[in-house]
């Protein structure tokens, strides 16, 4: 029963990842220990190491799932043909975030923060943060010609640069969320949308 | 000489300092060592342990020098009377930082990045970062403040909610800069001056 097996190693795989993460989440990628993760995912040592050979590979795993939070958000956001509203798109993402990061098996922002730091000297993980942002921005950069298209967005800016904003709002959101605490997708978008105005 | 001797003391703080910022800058947080912060300080271990007693002591004050590398531009934003373009104000808060990012010796943004990781976990720099950047939210709020008095800015919109969008926007330019490498303060800011539009 070979699909049997590959469904039960793939659940098994995402039972280790979302011990990682919890352990991650609570004390960083430096503390938290292979002896950690196992304890957590309540697996034998036998049975992790048949998934993740190391730490980095449980690190590159959990630093992949923190950076795709929103990955799968877009499809449901390009997939309408009614004209976006940037605002709007922006609240989505937002709100988004917060229910993932909610969710009671870790903050998986709190692993993005790591996924950062890390990625600035660990080249493995460097390459994920590539790959992965380079998606996200693209899906940005779409929205962005949909609403020049539609005329909510002048026509003579080059897409990839209000990608670059679109995108850049989000860590910093992260980071107040996580480190000051007094940020939402209410105030956070009232905000936003002050700021883009009649763009809105 | 009181004087001489305290800003000798100063100065040797800042030659600590700076050593360890470049080491951090390099390995992160967690791999630089007390050995490479001696080492590339030039100083003896005697005279190093003499200002700083530990690596966390050493940590605490490269994290606040990098969360406060925009503190004194605002100084120079809010002393005049003009009114102020949000845009031309992000426009020199990013160029501000890529100006001081680009000093040879070490780039404090991604030290920044490991303070926010860091204060994630652990308390002495969550609360340098919760000082630090409450005061730099006060600053945006601030800039939000006068541009409603000038009439660029919606007046029905709490300035605190528009200060957290444009205090969000520089940790996403910082974290673009440095894992995707394509951005600069000019596409930036072209991109959000086609965001802004009429209100730039």
């Amino acid at each position: 029963m070979p699909k049997v097996t590959a469904e039960h190693r793939l659940a098994r795989r995402e039972q280790i990842v979302g011990a990682a993460l919890h352990c991650v989440a609570e004390h960083g990628f430096h503390k938290a220990t292979m002896a950690d993760v196992i304890r957590e995912s309540g697996l034998s040592a036998g049975a992790v190491y048949g998934y993740f050979k190391s730490k980095d590979e449980i690190i590159a795993a959990i630093a992949d799932q923190a950076l795709s939070t929103v990955d799968e958000l877009f499809e449901g956001i390009l997939s309408t043909d009614e004209p976006l509203s940037l605002a709007a798109v922006m609240r989505r993402v937002l709100e988004h975030v917060v229910t993932v990061a909610e969710r009671h098996d870790g903050d998986v922002t709190r692993v993005g923060l790591q996924a950062w730091a890390e990625a600035v000297h660990n080249p493995a993980i460097a390459t994920i943060a590539r790959e992965k942002y380079t998606i996200l921005r693209t899906h940005y950069a779409t929205v962005a010609r949909r609403a020049q298209a539609d005329g909510t967005l002048p026509s003579d800016v080059d897409p990839e640069h209000v990608a670059q904003v679109l995108f850049g709002m989000l860590p910093g959101f992260i980071l107040q969320r996580l480190l000051l605490g007094d940020v939402s997708p209410q105030t956070y978008s009232a905000g936003l949308d002050a700021l883009l105005g009649s763009n809105s």
